[in-house]
């Protein structure tokens, strides 16, 4: 079974959260093991949000995941960047894997928008689904759809 | 069977819609036929939130079911108050609906939410779980439970 690791930042959009468990819906349906590694903030976000655990599976803490990872243990990084601070996490975990990867990078701020993604672009091979977007998650959602059959 | 009317408003707090869910899945598992009433933009998060439509089974836009809104219609009302719009939503339901009421007002700014939580006081007899909360569901979720029992 191929696995993928689900990385989540500080969750202040409002669409962090529920697309995590969407993304986690369609990779598990896609028959991958999904992992989520977030900050203590998320993760009880995602508790609540999934509250008998029906979509969340597995989780674990974004810094101690960090200390053990090693290249092969994923095939898929998918990692949710509405900071700069997540953009740092993603692009090491992305260096350490050496996966196929995706950054969903979404921020309101115009020029935030651009720094984050010019990060990446810069210091990976990832693909880059690039939205300004906070309340409204359809637009990340349907990218990353598209991004998901390109692989 | 008893029928709850949750209303959700504009979905600016990261921790509303995970706080949706985990609120309909507690009144689900208490008997109740739950109803979330909502704008636009939150009913978009609760679908990316919830794609196999394990959680939430029924949701209405907030304005089209204020129109039909009938006394007796619903045993209880759940409103989420991040927002003054919100508070004065929730304040006409309670008055057409006339039953058992529990408000969540959250908000990160102090005045703000003592603003909200005056707003309710001082126009309903409904039950209030006040919180001073953005990124962290766990004290709403905490008080919410609390107050569930009470009913």
């Amino acid at each position: 079974m191929k696995k993928a690791l689900i990385l989540l930042g500080c969750p202040e959009s409002p669409s962090q959260t529920p697309m995590a468990v969407y993304v986690a819906q369609k990779l598990v349906k896609m028959n991958y093991d999904v992992m989520i590694a977030s900050t203590p903030s998320a993760a009880k976000l995602l508790e609540v949000s999934d509250p008998d655990g029906y979509y969340i599976k597995n989780k674990t803490d974004i810094e101690s995941s960090l200390d053990e990872l090693e290249q092969g243990q994923y095939d898929l990084l998918v990692g949710f960047i509405p900071k700069d601070a997540a953009a740092s996490y993603f692009i090491t975990f992305y260096h350490i894997l050496q996966c196929e990867s995706i950054a969903l990078v979404f921020e309101k701020d115009h020029e935030l928008l651009e720094e984050f993604e010019q990060m990446i672009s810069e210091n990976t091979n990832a693909k880059i689904v690039s939205v300004r977007a906070f309340h409204n998650p359809t637009p990340l959602r349907v990218k990353f759809d598209r991004v998901l059959k390109e692989l």
